[in-house]
């Protein structure tokens, strides 16, 4: 909606995307590029980060994408002219999210009909999900000091262990400047996918790519983005934790994944 | 989706929408007449009834809204390209909908990124809503036939009561061709506004206008496409029955609308 309606307001113009956006920024992106929009995707650096700076001096519509940030850690909103988030990333009902818009950006809507949100959004408000969505963002922000201690200590845990117990084992993305809840490690010899099958034999669960790429089995776009080989993207995997994470599963975890490794290495033909 | 998926997938071309369609289609046809499309909004006979044969003939895309005839009348899709149905509709939860497309018929998805729903709506899939749809969509089957019955009868009790005891009170629409849940019936001398509002201090909900267009308080669309003259739109009332109407209900508001329209009339300017 903040891509296209944008676009569709302006009726031509260039669109920039880091490369290393979800899926939903990247093919919006590349629609408008087959509708008349002159689009590129701008490398990022090895640890994944851009530098939007240029947008303000320029007087470019900058868009950042929030879904993962919002009720994690405090999001300003001052820089920016449009900010997607999403109910479902915080324990909200799915079917809720929001788009953030600068006073003074016009956009065109995606849905027309009745003229509910100012003409923005046409449809019947799902009011329970919207409900749902506030009181979520109202528990998020309300525990997410706490949650950022706690799971800050259990990340850099789980980081530090494997790094250092597991032989050829790296953090992908910068070792600071990350989501407190995220660990994404590469393993060499071994394939991410082999590793995810053998952690759910034993009632973990981790992914090898975000949930929404994961039915394509291509390397996630954001390591190569990043700079992996293939062979390195594939090797890789997303550990995530939530409100419900207790510090007895990390350590059951960090007791079996460095088995799991250790046994697909053995098997391995790539060592 | 339905109507700017055809539009982008064919790039150009000549839409027409008959105009007794809902704002989301009407609009929905504006904009895209605003870009790069041509529009036309046909008329409809004075029943409300539009022709679709011409399409078939011409290989014309046809689309029809039966958000309010999926679940209340056996829906045939042999003679459509595209059909859309609502959950809300069928008192299952908000945030589901379906389209209908029918094979060979190709559009553009309004949503990116994922590809999920074999890339036509990208977004992680609202699966409480979808199997709430499914089981709304399975319970208003399986009572269809006993509803149709049921409501038809007091339907037409309501019809014939209001328009046999009360002076000047008219339906609008087809006495037969017309959803078995749905009265609009129009009276001289008064407001729609002004019945609605005594009603519903009767504790009787009734509207003046469909639900989405109510907060315009413009004369419905329809009702002016029909022929009504402006007067005659603004003296009409919509009266909704459903699952949980029962026939003390309906005798309750056939006491009391007879009152409210002699107490109007009473003060009535226009008479």
């Amino acid at each position: 909606m903040a891509l296209k309606g944008i676009a569709f307001n302006k009726k031509k113009g260039h669109i920039l995307v880091s490369s290393i956006e979800h899926d939903c920024v990247l093919n919006a992106a590349k629609w408008l590029g087959k509708n008349g929009f002159e689009v590129d995707f701008l490398p990022v650096d090895k640890n994944g980060i851009v530098s939007p700076k240029i947008c303000k001096k320029n007087n470019i519509y900058f868009h950042s994408d929030a879904a993962q940030s919002f009720g994690k850690i405090p999001v300003d909103i001052s820089n920016v002219d449009l900010l997607t988030i999403s109910s479902q990333k915080i324990y909200g009902p799915k079917g809720a999210a929001a788009l953030f818009i600068k006073n003074g950006v016009k956009i065109e809507p995606l849905l027309h009909g009745g003229g509910q949100e100012k003409g923005l959004r046409s449809s019947t408000e799902n009011v329970p999900a919207i409900v749902g969505f506030a009181k979520a963002a109202e528990i998020a922000i309300s525990t997410m000091e706490k949650e950022k201690e706690r799971l800050t200590r259990l990340r850099d845990k789980i980081i530090e262990t494997l790094t250092k117990e597991i032989p050829n084992c790296y953090l992908n993305g910068h070792p600071v400047k990350r989501i407190y809840n995220n660990i994404n490690v590469r393993f060499s010899f071994v394939e991410g996918e082999a590793i995810l099958f053998m952690l759910n034999s034993h009632g973990i669960a981790v992914s090898t790519a975000s949930a929404c790429s994961s039915p394509k089995l291509e390397p996630s776009h954001v390591l190569s983005a990043m700079g992996l080989k293939q062979e390195e993207a594939h090797g890789s995997i997303r550990i995530s934790l939530g409100r419900w994470t207790k510090e007895s599963e990390v350590n059951y975890l960090l007791k079996v994944l460095p088995e799991v490794v250790k046994k697909l290495r053995e098997i391995s033909p790539y060592k």
